[in-house]
């Protein structure tokens, strides 16, 4: 719509600002030193709403980090969309990699560089600006509700309980998601699905105490050595993960889907020359599409023992830890998962040290019908601002809130993304392009626009 | 000696309080932000030794930390003995499982605990009292030089320099090293060699940045899991070392001198008990003494990739890490083996990663010959005070600098070690029991005065 594409170009250097402002509140909701910055945080987002022109907005405590709540209610006869965002970030670490600090947000060659600028300040943000576009253009088509949360990267322990309170406050007929990426501006996608997680630290223990590897070293086992050889035995020859009834409940794709899902554009040579790879890895009998989509992954996500820092020490260290994480595909449950790992890694510990395995956070992966409306919405809209229609494709990351959402309030969920896979997201230099920003803000009204035109 | 004992006994308390102040000062040779401390550490030896009547000494610049010379040359008829030890300590990390701070030196139940307490200030320091006892009470039975270096613990990496250029300064009979243990006070022991040392690190590079392991996991292989892929292959199923030619040059022992070891007394339920671990581990086909003492071993003495903080973090990380050593034994040649490491992690490198693999310092095993004069001379020194004869055994930790001592000065060097495998060297809770080193400090005199009337 003209009027909605003026008011935005009027006010994109605004847009732009506030979005860097948010980006400097270092919400890193791991962290408890950041605890006080959370909390800023979500009042921002609170007043942000506010100024965009909800009629409400709350920030409500939790357990953990606060929840932020808006709503603009226009119509009672019209339908809702319940707009999901999380306004904290993974943590920065390793900060000596970062060009730029995390929280001072610096663009170059038309990016922002920052933490949380794709995931998920810079996408949930342009919810927030296609709310204020729309209002103060006198054209909300539809009730909107914003859940804005601040534990997405801790696994939203807190998120459930408040939707199982507030039921009837977060009413909705579908979800809008803005935190996956599309292919490009110029090949646009939609997401049709996330792969639910599965995330476990693994602790090997070994003597005591810290020993001298001279005097003992090949006659006690060395809690690394053992880690590694238990971590090798997770996958065989063909990169298969080895846990018993991993792949049990793993819903088989028809050839039909296979040869489709692999009909999305995919250069090898340029994936492999961006990541600066001379071999891709992964599943046998699998594209790399659908290793990253429809498969279940087994991955390394941190690990450490013994003396790290410079120089040398002979020390045979008394523990080693891990962090593994697991990609879930539809059909498997992550309780079940989990269950299945850390039993499996107790099962394989040998006799000469102690394994200790817990579970960090998990949720079940996520399908969105492509027959629905409310894909056929997310569809027109990206039609309208693209000028061509997205390709459907299954995305490789998590919201593992997405299930709960169709359990809790009975909604099915729209993945609206605009990042893009080279974005850093939970990297150094995470980014976020400006235009993919403004496309975005452009985009999201249509979506609304259909979506009541449709339902 | 009457007059020795009644010196030492009148002095005892002041032996311990300046010992406590050697050990409060950081000297941890490892670490950049101690190069002052190492500074400080020498100019206090060096002190020490003129106090303790040296007619000379003094503190030379190296490349890298101060070396302390010393001597007291009382006749030129007389042999010489070349005292050798480190003020240098290991990195004190994890700071959090002492019980008291490193540096804060604090008696308990007749033990003192810190960092350096037995490895090696309260060892080498026994010599500086043991000087003492015998300037002041006028019984110097030969040419005694000390040499006090501040890089063993990192290799000793300009010792070999200083040597070369020194030859006629250094010039001695025999090395004589108190850094090592003995089996316990009751049961004394000597050692009859130390363990050679190849200390390397090794870097695994996937990607060219931190990747989202939901968007790349399963698709590029996670340098963690190829880490522990290689380390878990480096042992077989019998815990043998797998790298081609690691055995090549070991010097296998007669069944004799294999019965002779063993006959060393060794409770393995107690040794069990100590380490707190159900079962040993170790090189099928010898016993735990042999894996300590004959027999080369290879030792994982860190790990660390990815996201190592409180939380979780899904990052598919860019880079894993590891330190890596080999314990030598006679016949083995540690730059030959440092070698064949790095060559064979390369050679094991699979396609997906670049493998970085790079020495850090090194040195060959050594033996004492037991028919030797010096070594019944140290017999003879440990039965005067302790009134029975030491059990020769094999030590497993690294002197590296002792082959370059029989090499460059032409001197075979002897372990009078009055520390405890229980000592937690290079661990938290380092300690050092205070009858140990007043027992040290009765034996070397005795070890001088037998020396003399036996060369």
């Amino acid at each position: 719509m003209q009027v909605w594409k003026q008011y935005q170009e009027q006010h994109k250097e605004r847009f732009l600002e506030e979005l860097l402002a948010l980006l400097r509140v270092p919400s890193i909701s791991a962290k408890p030193e950041n605890k006080q910055d959370m909390i800023t945080c979500a009042e921002m987002v609170k007043e942000s709403l506010l100024e965009a022109g909800v009629q409400k907005a709350e920030v409500y405590p939790t357990a953990g980090h606060p929840i932020v709540y808006g709503e603009i209610m226009v119509n009672a006869s019209k339908p809702t969309v319940l707009v999901y965002g999380h306004y904290d970030v993974q943590p920065v670490e390793p900060l000596e990699l970062w060009d730029t600090p995390p929280f001072e947000p610096t663009i170059r060659d038309g990016k922002i560089y920052g933490r949380g600028t794709a995931d998920d300040k810079g996408q949930f943000y342009m919810h927030v600006k296609a709310l204020e576009t729309m209002v103060k253009t006198d054209s909300v088509p539809l009730n909107i509700k914003f859940l804005i949360e601040g534990e997405e990267e801790v696994g939203s322990s807190n998120l459930g309980t408040f939707m199982q309170e507030n039921k009837e406050l977060l009413k909705a007929d579908v979800v809008l998601i803005s935190d996956t990426s599309m292919i490009s501006l110029d090949t646009p996608s939609l997401d049709t699905g996330v792969r639910g997680l599965s995330y476990i630290e693994v602790e090997v223990t070994g003597p005591n105490r810290d020993l001298h590897s001279g005097v003992y070293g090949g006659a006690v086992a060395n809690p690394i050595t053992i880690l590694a050889q238990m971590i090798a035995s997770l996958h065989d020859e063909n990169n298969h993960v080895t846990i018993p009834g991993f792949y049990d409940d793993v819903q088989v794709l028809s050839n039909e889907e296979r040869v489709l899902l692999n009909k999305a554009p995919f250069d090898e040579q340029e994936y492999k020359d961006d990541l600066g790879v001379k071999e891709l890895w992964g599943e046998k009998g699998y594209t790399t599409l659908e290793r990253t989509g429809i498969r279940p992954t087994l991955e390394l996500n941190g690990i450490w023992g013994g003396y790290t820092g410079e120089g040398s020490k002979t020390v045979l260290p008394a523990k080693a830890n891990a962090k593994i994480s697991a990609r879930l595909v539809p059909g498997q449950d992550h309780e079940k998962i989990t269950e299945l790992i850390i039993n499996h890694l107790q099962a394989i510990a040998p006799p000469y040290v102690t394994v200790k395995a817990t579970p960090h956070h998990g949720g079940n992966p996520y399908v969105t019908p492509i027959d629905s409306v409310e894909y056929k919405a997310a569809e027109k809209a990206i039609e309208a601002s693209f000028g061509k229609s997205p390709i459907p494709l299954r995305g490789g990351g998590s919201i593992p809130i997405t299930s709960l959402f169709e359990s809790i309030l009975n909604c099915k969920t729209i993945f609206l993304g605009f990042g893009l896979d080279s974005d850093n997201l939970h990297s150094p230099n995470e980014k976020y392009n400006i235009e993919n920003y403004y496309k975005g803000i452009e985009t999201i009204p249509y979506f609304h626009k259909f979506y009541a035109e449709m339902k």
